[in-house]
């Protein structure tokens, strides 16, 4: 296949001009122009590089509605919803950019030579950061702007002085090619090399293949399925040199309800519950897909509240037909699990959209059978109802590593609540108290990653400014003159703005 | 096998009494000790886990002498030597105990809640680095006491607040006994659960595979061979739940001699060169088994000097005769590849010890032969006589990842250092100049690591204090009550020492 063309969600009917498929030549290309921009663009000093991602925000923000239009067409989702994620996509290159010259990823330390010290002098050593080569960056179909072309990886792979290679996700190569134009104007205004950033876009898997298989690739970030990370990281382990692949696989985002906080609301948490269930056709990596709370009123209350909502509840326009038969499959599964009850089928769908549905279980049911943890990508939930605290305590301890879990609390429930948090914490990247998984804020201090099989690599994040260290290792240098060290370990600047570890002492810049 | 002797490596003759073999059913108890002690270690204050490393340091200082007499038995290593890596190993642990209490390790990061934010409100968002849990640690060989039981993986580790189960390396038994019981003292006088630290011993690497195929260990530490961290590395890969391996595995350190600095003094570098080379049986993972320059009177002279210098050097007694062997094996190997002339050999060894030999060739036959590329674990090393600049820049970039590259060089060679500063910078974890590679200090700006094959994973360090992340991964919590919250996150904790990023601004303690 030479040509594809975009599809729209809604209908499933083809629409737009038809577009290249990329193949293993572009691949060979891409990577070799990525390399050969690699010294270049690291060299950026820090102003220049923060003011090339801002300027990135600039020219996705001049594209104007056109872009929306384009990934709402592709994407089924809607305006306001779009509209939210490009707000996201552009201030998340912002804080970047300020990430960027504020210096601190950059890691610095000096220790200063010690040419008296006994039984032997200690020599000049000197540590930045450097980034570690071309970065492949994998779109996400479920995040069109914020987790793709231009998202979180392709905007902490720049930041870190990495060229970006991205693979865009087939599902939305009309919004990638428009965004791509917008990177690609930016590097060019900046005067950068044109290899700073490229984006290839098939609708086979081969082409990721080829790409983590590229020798000159030295990173991957990749958010999707289980299955395809799992790929990924395979190709990635099989190299002649390995390479690191940062994907973000599945979670089923555990919410437990805490006996004071359900007896005081459950039904109002059961209907706040399906709104974030429900929220975008359930399409988010933190759906809440799993309840646990322990028998008793509350939770009838809540189960009741939420039974009415997911009745009630409109099909979505999921993002592929794909996706909306492996959801359909995935329902269909659980379904069938001995001792699963469906407690709510909302009204149904068809080929492209999916309705929401609620099971539940025993606490019992769920510890006998692995396949009720597994992610079924949508609007799908169910409720474990656990017979007391060791069974609630047993069912997690036996989950697979999670992005998130939710408490619902009350002040009285902070004691269980503070038993519970260490396990919790080797279970998951993030953990939140009364709220909803789904909204994920771009800031310093989340975590959106979590132990395997959430990611292949839980000490990292794929959001906020954490992310920028994914795309960093660490050299050293010793007894180097002034001037053939890199600059910003040079003696001159200190007080360029950039901390630095003096003799072990945190210095502000 | 159920029992085993520990070798004196000058004789190759066992001594000592008979040691009860570790086996899987050893393998499975430390570890579930290991995963039962993890709550409550990592729950320590930073001050409380300070103490217990430094307790460890106080406990191998109060074994004696008769811990060096063990090592140099069990080694083969001289006195001072065994002396300064005893000074080394405790230094190290007092190192850690004093970047635990400063508690930049834990990344504390807070960004306050915007409850009138537009067009939705900011949570509180918090985060902090926990440990990952159970480590296991392999003793190398060649640092009995500074990269074995109490070595840098093992402190790292137990400052990260994981429990460690060291696999101790089968050459030197007793020395690591020695140690483990003075870890176990320190363990029991600090209060801290046995399974904080553990010790399994045994000559078979069924051991070390069961120890990493356990679910419960979360992270390896290794230094040894490449065959050695790759097998661990596959088996770490095919677990189920697939788990980071620190191997450091090998490096032949190429030293580059530029031009002015090799007119200015090729003699005196030839006979330092040989001195770094022989030091310790060239038994370092830092030992410069490679020398670039390009051709001319200089390099005449150093390799005439170095020449000289291997011809009358004395065998030295190595680790084990297995090292012997295959030393003697990958000399040979070198010895008959085109285009290699053997420069000299010193003394020949016997079964036991091993003789200095220097090799040069043309930088056109190395380009062509990547076997000349790899490591001979032993005091060997090849002179690679480029042509010109391009061709040295053509054998730069064909090696493959190393720990270290060293620059000899003067004022005037500052134009083409800087020129090769790139190329280095992608090669290696450490650029030092006018010293040698061997001579590793731990320090807060060092890097003892690199791309692959030199590591198995170059966005660390295995020396040095940037080694304890390593050991840790980022938990974020959002909207959690200040009783609820971990308590260096709590606003009460806000000036305990540690710095903390707080809405993106780095404040000290």
């Amino acid at each position: 296949m030479t040509e594809f063309r975009s599809v729209v969600a809604e209908t499933g009917q083809p629409h737009g001009e038809s577009l290249h498929v990329d193949g293993p030549a572009e691949v060979a290309q891409a990577c070799a122009k990525a390399d050969a921009a690699f010294d270049a663009y690291r060299a950026t000093a820090r102003e220049e590089r923060a003011g090339f991602l801002e300027r990135i925000a600039e020219e996705i923000l001049a594209i104007g509605d056109s872009l929306i239009e384009a990934a709402m067409a592709e994407s089924g989702l809607p305006r306001a919803r779009l509209e939210g994620e490009r707000g996201r996509t552009v201030g998340q290159l912002r804080m970047f950019a300020d990430v960027v010259r504020k210096g601190q990823w950059q890691q610095l330390r000096i220790d200063p030579a010690m040419p008296e010290r006994q039984p032997l002098p200690r020599p000049d050593l000197r540590l930045r950061m450097i980034p570690v080569g071309p970065v492949a960056v994998f779109g996400a179909s479920n995040f069109p702007l914020a987790f793709s072309t231009a998202g979180g990886d392709t905007a902490s792979a720049l930041a870190a002085g990495c060229p970006v290679v991205v693979k865009g996700h087939p599902a939305h190569p009309i919004t990638g090619g428009l965004v791509a134009q917008a990177i690609t104007r930016a590097v060019a205004a900046c005067g950068l090399p044109e290899g700073v950033f490229q984006h290839l876009v098939g609708p086979s898997n081969d082409l990721g293949s080829a790409l983590v298989s590229d020798p000159r690739i030295m990173a991957v970030g990749f958010t999707g399925s289980r299955g395809g990370g799992l790929a990924l990281s395979r190709i990635a382990q099989a190299r002649d040199v390995p390479i690191p692949v940062y994907a973000e696989m599945s979670s089923i985002n555990p919410v437990l309800l805490l006996p004071e906080a359900l007896k005081a609301r459950g039904e109002a948490l059961g209907s706040a519950f399906v709104g974030s269930l429900t929220m975008g056709a359930g399409q988010f990596c933190t759906n809440p897909g799993l309840i646990l709370a322990i028998e008793g009123e509350g939770l009838d209350a809540f189960v009741s509240a939420a039974t009415g909502s997911v009745s009630q509840a409109k099909p979505q326009t999921m993002l592929t037909a794909g996706i909306r038969d492996a959801y359909a499959k995935g329902v269909e599964a659980l379904s069938g699990c001995p001792g699963v009850e469906t407690l709510a089928r909302g009204e149904e769908g068809d080929r492209t959209h999916g309705g929401a549905v609620l099971f539940q279980t025993s606490g019992e049911a769920f510890l006998a059978n692995k396949a009720m943890g597994h992610e079924v990508f949508g609007a799908s939930s169910i409720v474990v109802r656990c017979k007391d605290e060791a069974e609630l305590a047993r069912v997690l301890a036996g989950l697979e590593g999670q992005l998130t879990a939710t408490l619902h609390m009350d002040a009285a429930d902070e004691s269980l609540a503070s038993r519970l948090l260490p396990v919790l914490e080797r279970k998951v990247g993030r953990i939140l108290a009364n709220g909803w998984p789904t909204g994920v804020e771009v800031c310093h201090a989340m975590v959106h990653g979590g132990p395997f099989p959430a990611t292949s690599d839980p000490r990292t994040t794929s959001v906020g400014s954490l992310a920028i260290d994914r795309f960093l290792r660490p050299v050293s240098y010793q007894n180097l003159a002034q001037d053939v060290l890199p600059e910003e370990l040079r003696d001159s600047a200190i007080g360029d703005g950039a901390p630095r570890l003096i003799d072990g002492t945190l210095k502000l810049g």
